[in-house]
């Protein structure tokens, strides 16, 4: 009974974190959550209070993952540009757009300081983790000691997610590519010989 | 009566295309628009063939008044970085999100090719010109002759979507401002002296 009740409520959280990515919080209805997981309303609200609370744990799961998988890019060996490098072209489903970043177009995501929560601290995180590393770069002197860590930062994280945006527009993932090439072509610039 | 119709007219398109930026396409019901306009169900219908008409015609105008108000500080006197400057920092209601950027977050806007082709040529229209921009201060000799115009436009339209999504994550238009001058110091160290 147990081992069942663990098993429903993990697809019920999963099949939140899908249909957030496919749909947003408006178009995931609590009856499609439980088609999708299988799950009947009872058990829905068995496991949880209900779409809200579903909702957040699914975020900071997605979140969570984020992150872990960022840092197998960010804390491998190399230099600040080749790890930088590394993380932005790695794999990715890029016409689903980011997770994460789309809930900002989420209406209902952002008027709720709560599930914005989440979304809001994985950005923080991302923009600190970057600035460290181009702030590592920068003291072992590969990267110009005139670079702002913090500004370039965010400006490769907003390629990133409007890398995104130019991909979903095009319908074609070769612009997430193009962009994020643009801006390390940029950065590139900035190596001391 | 001529003039009741065309009045009602603009006033759905107006409600409508401001649903669709604060609501998406899923979250704008017929009868939001009617409500927003002022409009009975028969006079929308009378008008529209129904709500993906509108919200064509809606998209259609958002993205013809965004070349428009690009092309102010686009086409203004300057270096192309002066010019992509005034455009990067004009006044802009960051914490809304970019009105043609937001719909590629819309599922029901993008599995629609009809809707998705007006975002579509905003996005090469934009990268096209930027692109036309920055080869032009290559040539003039203001810019870095190895600069590649068409990648680095790519990087300052992803910038500039992406900073939209930092700054309604973060709930501060800030992040919008370090984004963008990020990118641009990263470009300004391509200037020739």
């Amino acid at each position: 009974m147990y081992t069942a009740w663990v098993n429903t409520s993990e697809r019920l959280i999963e099949s939140t974190r899908e249909l957030l990515w496919e749909r947003g919080y408006v178009g995931t209805s609590p009856k499609a959550i439980q088609q999708r997981a299988g799950a009947g309303q009872g058990s829905m609200y068995h496991h949880f209070a209900g779409k809200h609370e579903l909702a957040l744990t699914a975020i900071r799961r997605t979140a969570d993952d984020m992150r872990a998988r960022a840092e197998e890019q960010l804390s491998a060996p190399g230099t600040a540009l080749e790890r930088l490098t590394a993380y932005l072209l790695r794999e990715r489903d890029v016409l689903k757009g980011c997770p994460i970043g789309r809930l900002t177009q989420d209406p209902d995501v952002m008027a709720d300081p709560v599930l914005r929560a989440p979304v809001d601290e994985t950005f923080v995180w991302l923009r600190g983790r970057l600035a460290d590393i181009l702030a590592e770069g920068r003291d072992r002197g590969e990267l110009d000691a005139a670079l702002d860590p913090a500004g370039t930062a965010s400006a490769v994280v907003a390629v990133l997610q409007g890398g995104y945006v130019l991909a979903r527009a095009a319908d074609s993932a070769e612009l997430f590519h193009t962009a994020v090439t643009g801006v390390l072509a940029l950065l590139s610039s900035r190596t001391t010989p």
